[in-house]
């Protein structure tokens, strides 16, 4: 454990801030951090002489980047959805599926019956993956509850998360996520009689830190998402949106109009829809664990988000069904393969724009002002980290300045 | 660290053997172990008497399989290709890749450049990574050499991985896997001067467990191969062999002409090649990471192959370019999510199969006889271990008895 104020040196940062310089990158840095915030990072020539002082810690010259951010999770969830991975696969349909009790369904209900020590431990376990990869910051959602009390238990869970571990949650109500099963066929009572009070009362616990809908075919109609948008924005709350994952209802543009932080997934979004997220500042959240799962062929509409400037972001949308994908590094990999952004795209995603996509301003980047969450990589460039496929080159992580 | 006479209690065994029950699985189980070498498997209430007195060590209720064998791998090699990977990435194309010196001709000057603890020290961390994911058998092939000193520095590399590390290593001979520049245009000539020499000269030193090529219009022809695999049977040795991957020359009808251990990759095998295979006793090796880097769309006839019962394995396949994969589980996933493998098909991949693609018959299912060389997880069941991705449930692994 290093005190809160060290000087790191002997490093190359690659410290996404702009610059000439790819990935921000400087060689031969140094970050002076201060009561576990940077006060000062650049060639370790230019040091400013009142920082001299500070302990050293030689990082080895290793690549330092920010700590990762995965800023679209499913973590906290009851049971894991083998049995239906394998009854697919060994040819059963849809309704086999279903009749077996598998789906979203069997997620719901191993959630509900869980205890919440029992979501907690299980979560815990996989959090411990994404932190031996240099996460430091990631984003929990409900939404396996589909009832106020269990809604809630995700989300007292997700908090306590980062009580038991060195990282820090952002917490996202979820509540329209699917209709459970006792509102079949009564989407709209769902949304006002359950997953609107229990925002509230979720918000009254202060429990939530934005709020989501999935706007699909399958899933809400946008008017009903805008419903439980108007709550949010009653309570000051900040909106996001799973949208245009599997057709084009228009969610990312519901999402922008009330200034949403991200629009996720928006496999099939036109340019009109790019455009929307452009004027209103909404990050796009890629998730490709989801894509590769679902084998999907229609990849999101990078050129037009690229020529529009739209800040990507990806994030593992770590879930039982979609995306039983727990590595934020294979996720850059991902991106890249899959999506075919350029891996400082890729590293940008898990870092300033997943800030973004959060709402946050602290943190992303290596810079004056800046949380010392870093992550430190036995690697030479930081191409290297979407460029492996199921290797974990990290050293250290760095938490607040402590090691 | 147990001793080497143990019995294990308390565990759910996937024995992959032959069974009524899928995965060979036994609840209950004990497994007794004595000199490093199942003594008796079975459920823990038919323990034979005799075996009652071994001390005793609980694996607490968890599923245990065997150890996990990655039976194609290029791990031993210099440098990395991360820079190439980018460069694509941002638009370039085969030709100012190569310009820049990037594709196979990097890796084999950096290969020819590096010292052989160089070599050794960079194989070691990609290895470990295969140990903790409860690996305990993996092939090494040379083939980035290309000249008969650097060959033979790979296969002692390889070597000296298994007396580094608690793993068993096989060696392949992979001599026919380029052209080096220096005999560009004279194929035959490489062959004759360079390949088959070297292969004499390894075999000579005892470096070489089995033969293989690379047959492709990119690389060498079916007579070309063969002069290779004639020289391998004179020399007493078994071939394998890359085959059918890009298009379909035959190859993998020649390398069950030589009785061969396996042909891989053969994403293009015609369902005579796959009769082929099945009448050799020929295993199919198949190397879904190489199918998702390069983007490829054809996957290999897997009902054609289930047809014939041709004996189906999976690896990584880990080398710098087509297919930086270092997680054996993460290829268990990509086997089932992307070739449509069940979770078992993909388990016995790993396993038995993968054996029987490296000859042994002292590996790769839980039965008497066998070496004691066993994975222990903390899952319910095995169909976790493919549905997972990039999340590693090890909680132990046993090497020839010792924990
Ligand atoms: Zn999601
Ligand atoms: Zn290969």
């Amino acid at each position: 454990m290093t005190g809160k104020n060290t000087l790191f040196v002997d490093m190359t940062a690659a410290t996404m801030q702009d610059s000439q310089a790819a990935y921000g990158l400087v060689p031969d840095a140094a970050i002076a951090v201060v009561d576990g915030v940077i006060e000062w990072v650049g060639p370790a020539a230019e040091l400013p002489a009142p920082l001299h002082d500070l302990d050293r810690t030689s990082l080895g010259g290793r690549l330092v980047t920010p700590g990762l951010i995965d800023c679209h999770t499913h973590i906290v969830h009851g049971g894991n959805r083998a049995a239906e991975f394998e009854m697919r696969l060994n040819g059963a349909g849809y309704e086999d599926v279903a009749r077996a009790g598998g789906g979203i369904v069997s997620t719901v209900s191993a959630t509900r019956d869980a205890s919440e020590a029992d979501l907690l431990a299980d979560a815990l376990r996989r959090v411990d993956a994404l932190i031996a990869e240099g996460v430091t910051t990631i984003e929990v959602k409900s939404g396996y509850g589909l009832d106020i009390e269990t809604e809630l238990r995700m989300l007292r869970v997700a908090r306590a998360m980062g009580k038991h571990r060195a990282i820090r949650v952002k917490t996202t109500f979820l509540g329209a996520h699917a209709t459970p099963a006792e509102y079949a066929g009564r989407d709209d009572a769902y949304i006002d009689e359950i997953c609107i009070p229990a925002l509230r009362a979720a918000h009254a616990e202060g429990l939530v830190d934005a709020v989501d809908g999935f706007c699909e075919g399958i899933a809400f109609q946008p008017a009903q998402i805008a419903r439980v948008f108007d709550a949010a924005r009653e309570l000051g709350l900040p909106v996001k949106l799973h949208a245009e994952q599997l057709s084009n209802l228009g969610g990312a543009r519901l999402a922008a109009s009330y200034g949403a932080l991200s629009a996720d997934h928006i496999e099939y979004l036109d340019e009109a829809g790019v455009k929307a997220l452009a004027a209103a500042g909404t990050v796009a959240v890629l998730l490709p664990g989801a894509f590769y799962t679902l084998r999907e062929t229609q990849a999101p509409p990078i050129d037009a988000l690229r020529k529009h400037g739209v800040p990507m972001a990806l994030a593992t949308d770590i879930n039982p069904g979609s995306s039983p994908l727990n590595s934020l590094l294979l996720t850059l990999n991902m991106g890249c393969t899959l999506f075919r952004l350029t891996p400082e795209e890729a590293l940008r995603g898990v870092t300033r724009n997943a800030a973004q996509a959060l709402g946050l301003t602290d943190r992303g980047t290596i810079a004056a002002g800046m949380r010392a969450d870093l992550a430190v990589w036995d690697i030479e460039h930081p191409a290297e980290l979407a460029y492996r496929i199921g290797f974990n080159p990290l050293h250290t992580r760095i938490f607040g300045g402590a090691v």
